[in-house]
């Protein structure tokens, strides 16, 4: 088999799922298998994975697949019975957590999580306004849907939403900082009033602290605090979704909050935490949950069952047993450090961008200065047919997204950054 | 250990998932493990599990969980990559459905299932109003909660919502049911034109076919289909709800929408999916699918990864190799006919309900003819202390609720009503 698929499979998909359910890269890549950063094609090919954060300890790892196999053969049922070890996991879940965040709710998908939070935000506050970036992506409801701005969605924005932009400082000076910074918070008052004006007040500000989806924006020192502090001021609360930057994505820290002097009232979290095993949890303190418990009987079926629990808890003695939180500090320092060097003299990428082991790539036109989507697509492209996986992010797909699992080594990134290297450099 | 469960674990609980994250019964079960339709407790003795149907096929059914097992250590990424073991799964998932029903997208959990069928309604119909019953439960989320009327929400009814009285002509003369038939059509046009005239018009109306939540309560003939024919006739689409009615819950038939004569445009099912991995899916006709997802970039991360679809998978070869459809037919009937012959003189016994291996008691206060929910509540409680695990529905959580996996046996079923016979004329 040479070909990256098998074409009748393709057809029987678009015939079952439709032709809509989207496939990354022009040509589909077909998948047999994976172990550890390597996924094996139909094709009987070897892909460095560079993309996924879902297998986060690495794919088919043995100790989660080993811990979900035994569950599974022993119970899978719901929590409205005991059982040792959704409360084990609970503990050892929010045990990475400071201070007030001492309960978790479990979901099966960011989705899930969020949606838990939006009502937690909505009961606590007493408010509906929600405040969201303009160009950001928090799940697949129908309310997620209506404050979606990063992706097509046939649901008008809520009239309950307003969005600010996530304001960018890259590359500024400290004066050009500041002024950002003062015109940006003046957005975010502007926004607060106009949901009070119009009845909703605000319930809640719901990011990325890392503002993948953004293009791995890095805002002016002080606007997330500023922010959160006027979202406070009016009586909302502050989630934090960490769907793509927790879990120890970005190296030295558990958590991309912590990035900030602005501790949320809300973190949810979703897609690496059971290395592929649905699972999605709500963490926040006491005081929340039992106050919206009170009033709202809330219950989810597949949440926080014996099997699920035993694949988070799985991930967390994985990422301890393998140091996989300094491992990633010091492989993302090492990306960024070489895609850095490799590429930074290229008149054609803006700027190296990230934190931890997520990194981000700004492709701009060298005559213009304009975002370069389409050069970004091309090395997107021709980096899967030299078999090493990646996306892209940003307001118009501009920014080379590299999110590998966490068990990404030295050796890997040493293989990316050449291989990027020598496609940058031949465009 | 003689406890049900270990008191210092409780109170971890506590501590971790709160207060209010519902537990069964007056003292809770504290579960070791599972078999067929076991479980074993923390105190070392068995219960006849006559209650989950998450557990399908049986609790640890081995061929589902080796099949999670093998795939789990292979692959678990999601649908952007071509995998064939999620399009034989969604070709063997379709199989069970006629007509028009031919399109699948998969989710992680029934709210979610109902989460996307709400969104294309909307997008199909142009309309945003919904026709829910007046005691029913859909999922967790805001939008769901905002439709809920069946348990405790702080979220008020949302203003798209209206709901209707499904009635129930258990017990009634021909003339007494076509009458309730013509007083009930005519709530549902009022309930139509009232969501007509406030602008929302109607996206869909969406229930469980069983009406389990409302108490397995039995529309009068015609009346679900007039009831859709006036959706239909509104511009709106029927959602089935066939979270607890699907995958032969009902013996003699796959789906509980079969039980009627009117197509549903959109059907979703979650629970008994995945045997207890956390598996569902929205099954609409290509036309919808298609329109909904040139418009929408709708994908779920977890959803359909080679895991989910491998657990999907082998519960319906089970339920084919086990000829589990016409064995829950006969054993529910077995199931309602001994419940009938022992309690049916029984003064505090309205009538014995149900289809398939889900059958319901209701109880009545023998003097005034009332529910009786603490009959029914002291029934559960006394069934769980001679270790056969049963629940309660209805209005007024006066039903019994018998809904076990549908690996139950003649035996079991037998020992069930011995037990059940006993306690209730010991009452």
């Amino acid at each position: 088999m040479n070909a990256s698929y098998t074409p009748s499979l393709l057809e029987r998909r678009r015939a079952t799922l439709g032709t809509h359910t989207p496939l990354f890269y022009d040509t589909p890549l077909e998948l047999v298998s994976g172990k550890g950063v390597w996924l094996r094609g139909i094709d009987g090919k070897r892909y460095l994975d560079a993309y996924n954060n879902v297998p986060h300890v690495g794919h088919g790892h043995p100790a989660v697949a080993n811990a979900v196999s035994r569950q599974m053969r022993k119970l899978a049922l719901n929590t409205r019975y005991l059982h040792p070890g959704v409360v084990d996991y609970a503990e050892r879940l929010l045990a990475t957590f400071d201070g007030p965040l001492d309960r978790v709710a479990f979901g099966n998908s960011g989705s899930e999580a969020n949606e838990l939070a939006i009502r937690m935000a909505r009961f606590a506050s007493g408010h509906t306004g929600l405040l969201m970036s303009d160009f950001s992506y928090h799940g697949t409801t129908l309310t997620l849907a209506q404050a979606t701005t990063g992706l097509r969605t046939s649901e008008a924005l809520g009239e309950n939403v307003r969005t600010i932009r996530i304001p960018d400082s890259t590359g500024l000076d400290t004066a050009a900082a500041e002024h950002l910074l003062a015109s940006s918070l003046a957005e975010v008052d502007a926004a607060i009033e106009s949901l009070q004006q119009a009845g909703f007040g605000v319930a809640a500000v719901l990011f990325d602290p890392l503002f993948s989806t953004e293009g791995l924006v890095k805002p002016p020192a002080g606007y997330v605090e500023g922010l959160i502090a006027r979202v406070h001021r009016a009586g909302g609360l502050y989630i934090a979704d960490e769907v793509q930057s927790g879990f120890g994505r970005i190296g030295r820290l558990m958590w991309g909050h912590e990035l900030f002097d602005a501790k949320p009232d809300i973190v949810t979290m979703g897609k690496p935490m059971g290395n592929g095993h649905p699972l999605s949890a709500t963490v926040m303190g006491a005081d929340l949950l039992e106050t919206f418990g009170a009033e709202n009987m809330f219950f989810n079926t597949f949440a926080g069952n014996p099997v699920s629990a035993a694949a988070g808890d799985a991930v967390l003695r994985v990422m301890e047993d393998e140091q996989l939180l300094p491992r990633a500090a010091s492989n993302g320092e090492l990306l960024k450090r070489e895609l850095t060097r490799a590429l930074s003299d290229n008149p054609r990428i803006k700027e190296v961008r990230g934190d931890g082991l997520f990194a981000g790539m700004r492709f701009t036109d060298p005559d213009t200065g304009e975002a370069a989507p389409t050069t970004a697509k091309q090395v997107v492209e021709a980096m899967y047919r030299d078999r090493v996986l990646i996306s892209r992010v940003g307001r118009e797909g501009e920014v080379l997204k590299i999110r590998p699992p966490l068990a990404f080594e030295r050796e890997h990134a040493e293989l990316l950054v050449s291989k990027l290297t020598r496609i940058i450099h031949a465009l």
